[in-house]
Formats: C-alpha cells, sequence, structure tokens
C-alpha cells in the first residue's frame, strides 16, 4: 500500500503555495464579534465610522480563525501528517478585514528541525500572507507546525 | 463633566491584573472547530485519542478567541480608550483546552510608547498568561495595543 500522505521530509524550504478562498459575510463577522469580540466597531456602523476602520470590520481574531480554515482545508488536500502547533510567533494585521471581502492565502516553508526528544516528529516555521480580492495583504503570520517524520531514522 | 476613562497615561508598566472567567462547553468546542478547524482530532473523541490530546481538546485559536472575550469584558469595564491591535508578537499553546475546562487571564503591561507620527495615540505591549481551572497556564500572548492619549502634547 502506498503511503501518499506529507512528511516532514517532503517539506521543501522556500517552497511557497498559494490556495484558499473564504467569502467574508456580514453575518458572521457579526457573530463571531459578538462571541468573541464585542468591541463597538467590530458590531457598529456608527462607532465604526468613528475610528480608523471606516465602517464594521471582522475582528482580527475572526481574520486568523478563517485563515485557519483555508490552511486546514489545503492540509487536508496534501493529507499532511500535522500534529498540531505549539505556537505563532508573530500575526501583523495590516488592513482591516470587510465584510465582503474575499481572501486567499501564500505560505512559504521557512525552517524546520527533527525533534530532539521524539524522532517519530519534525517541527517546521513556515509564513502565511492573506490577501483580499484586491491583492491587498490583509494579514501575515509566522506559524510553528509539529509533523509525523516518515522515516524516525532520518538525518535531513 | 470628569473623564474616567483608561488612557495611554494610565498605563503602568509592571501593573499586573488578574480577571475573566470562561467556561469552555463542548458544544461551542466543536461548533468553532467545524467552522475554521476541522482537524480531525478536534471534532472526534476516536481520532483525539490517537493524538498526544488524548480527547477532544478547543482548537488554539478558539482559545484566542474566549481570551479576547475576557480581554475586552476586561477592556469595557476599565473603560480603556483602545483603538485596536496591529498584531500579536507571540503565542504559545501550553496545554490543551478541554470541554469543561474553565479560563481566567493574567496581564502585565511591559513597555509602552507614544506614537511619533499621531500623537493623540499610544502603543502598548503586553502579556496574557491563561489558566485553567486546576491554575494550569494554557496559552501565553504578547500583545500590542494602540490606545488613545489623554495628552497629545505629554512627553510620558
Amino acid at each position: 500500500m502506498t503511503d501518499d500522505r506529507l512528511y516532514y521530509e517532503d517539506i521543501e524550504i522556500g517552497a511557497r503555495h498559494s490556495f484558499g478562498r473564504y467569502e467574508v459575510s456580514r453575518e458572521e463577522v457579526l457573530d463571531f464579534a459578538r462571541k468573541y469580540d464585542p468591541q463597538p466597531f467590530h458590531l457598529d456602523e456608527e462607532a465604526a465610522a468613528r475610528t480608523h476602520f471606516g465602517r464594521v470590520s471582522a475582528s482580527g481574531w475572526h481574520s486568523c480563525a478563517m485563515t485557519m480554515r483555508m490552511l486546514v482545508e489545503n492540509m487536508t488536500e496534501n493529507r499532511q501528517a500535522g500534529l498540531g502547533s505549539p505556537g505563532v510567533d508573530q500575526i501583523r494585521w495590516k488592513k482591516p478585514v470587510y465584510p465582503g471581502d474575499v481572501l486567499r492565502c501564500e505560505t512559504e516553508a521557512l525552517e524546520k528541525r527533527r525533534s530532539q526528544s521524539k524522532p517519530d516528529m519534525g517541527i517546521f516555521k513556515s509564513a502565511c500572507t492573506v490577501f483580499n480580492q484586491d491583492d491587498e495583504v490583509v494579514l501575515t503570520l509566522i506559524s510553528n507546525g509539529m509533523i509525523e517524520t516518515r522515516d524516525p531514522a532520518g538525518t535531513d
């Protein structure tokens, strides 16, 4: 049986991937903000108009969540043998994400190493840039991922 | 009329605050995961049992969102003159967050400076540590916040 999953050994440093499409609905922006980020400028047009946002925009954490959805869909499609994430090194909310926007992702693998304590696991760092429909960068993040090794005795 | 809002000048470096209470429900964990992080170990007990999570746990982004809810409630209570955030410098998911957990926050203001281009705004960095009901750290994050200055001509 062929194992077609994507393992630690398959991650190419410097490789870029472009994927995802997420339509941001007004209903979802308001629903997320009501639950998790009820600052007036995320919920109310008049309050938003008094800020640099200009109109109601998505919570930055909602933008991260929508990005995660695109990343997970891509990982699933690639059959990536992911083991979760220990954390994120940087998030920058570059521009507001508005209802009606359509988001997409570009990723680049930055570095990888084998776990010293767990030979069946590797850790990699990647940059993700999220664009809107006008090709403006709305969000960048640098995250760390854990992934299974194909060969725990490997040295790459 | 007294202005009782909390401005840039009121942020004390090194000051610690403890607040928040968030009960993590199973329904909410599954709802968030289905929408934003549909990895099998966040949705299915059998898949989770095969990983280091052991059982279904919240998406790390859901933990951030629940933390944001506690932060916003605290900002609202303090009448903080917040202007949003340019980004986060670090997130570490230290332990899984499980359905039934009860979360709380501790924050510490790390540094602050006035904006050079916008004298009516300051920027501050703070550390947030999230604990579960057993006082275990489940999440740490270092974030940047923008806030109004009371006196745009100030020099502190």
